[in-house]
């Protein structure tokens, strides 16, 4: 299966803007693409960057300049293989909730964004295309029973949290990397607890911190211990 | 295992007031209950109303006027028993996602809901005791380690959305119920295709439909088909 990461390499994180200037929104992407990288190799795929121009990284770059459904459908077009779609900005994504998505039954596997995006998702059928305008997610399920294939949905926190405006940044706060001491529910140890997501420690790194509002934990920014 | 629902009766749903009437919120609210309700029934479980002040329904109901950390510790230091406790605004919770959060291993299982919040737990440790303001979830964590237990949590966007903005309504039209043709990640059939749940038809009912809004899908509310 391929696993392919779309990237928009130019301004990328637009609805951050009351947040961070330009290029912290540059840095911060960056981050949250390495961390998305590293999540999908620790459930031992090698992922591939689909981007809108070249981008400097360790992984294998596809630059495609045209918009995100042209270019991901193209992928399909391409091959015959089992193809999975995961976004660079899914910030809280770990390889237990990959490996969720990866290893689910289906001709075609979603996991919804909050919103109603499509956020990740697995095409086995040779005929499903996407079309990521709108409420993609309803959208990818009719065109999944179009091809033959009911769609196997992945209920994932994790995967359901992209990172589009401030109010996105406290789920990296308080969920980025593998918390300490947490655990799957088989039981198992889910990573080195000392680990922090690369997203998080830029965030901590740019002054971020939670703050409590009106019933929902949202972000404040104070002085930046470091520059980012 | 105990499975207890707290239930604000008076005045429910405050922030939701730029979208409902207060008795608009209370039918509304009474509509996710009974969801919940029938989503813990169906795991197998028999749920029990933590209220506020007396509420009309098929269920026990166990009064307590205290604030909602205080009644919940009043629950968990009156029995050894395991108790979960599952938030009544949890309008997508379906009996496979709470299956997930009944069945996990752990002393301390927790449900984190988006921004911070604890939506559903499991507490084995009878010392285990909760606070539900700030940020709960990393409260809870470390409550959690303060008796000896390592929180198991579990990634679920069913279970980490709470219903209580506007915005959030359109988690519940789009997620509401089980979908046409939903299947579980281990190819099961989730429910009867034709199911909704009974807070989507609520807002269907009032005129609330989807709405597309620079990025994310929102709610646009219309004319109402009937008088909900």
């Amino acid at each position: 299966m391929r696993v392919v990461v779309p990237y928009a390499a130019a301004e990328p994180k637009t609805r951050l803007a009351d947040a961070l200037s330009a290029d912290e929104r540059s840095a911060f992407a960056e981050a949250m693409l390495a961390d998305v990288l590293a999540a999908v190799r620790a459930t031992g795929r090698d992922p591939e960057i689909l981007a809108t121009e070249p981008v400097e990284t360790d992984a294998p770059v596809v630059v495609d300049p045209r918009p995100l459904t042209g270019a991901v459908n193209a992928v399909l077009a391409a091959t015959d293989d089992p193809v999975a779609v995961v976004m660079a900005d899914l910030a809280l994504a770990t390889p237990d909730a990959l490996a969720r998505l990866f290893d689910a039954e289906g001709e075609v596997v979603l996991a919804p964004g909050r919103g109603g995006g499509t956020n990740a998702l697995v095409a086995r059928a040779d005929d499903f295309r996407v079309d990521y305008h709108g409420t993609s997610y309803l959208d990818h399920r009719a065109a999944a029973r179009e091809v033959g294939a009911d769609a196997t949905v992945v209920d994932s926190h994790r995967l359901a949290t992209d990172v589009d405006e401030r109010g996105d940044l406290a789920e990296v706060l308080i969920h980025g990397g593998s918390a300490a001491g947490e655990r799957t529910p088989d039981g198992a140890a889910s990573g080195d607890p000392r680990e922090t997501s690369r997203a998080r420690s830029w965030l901590r790194r740019a002054g971020f911190a939670l703050a409590d509002e009106a019933g929902r934990t949202t972000v404040e920014r104070g002085e930046a211990p470091s520059r980012p």
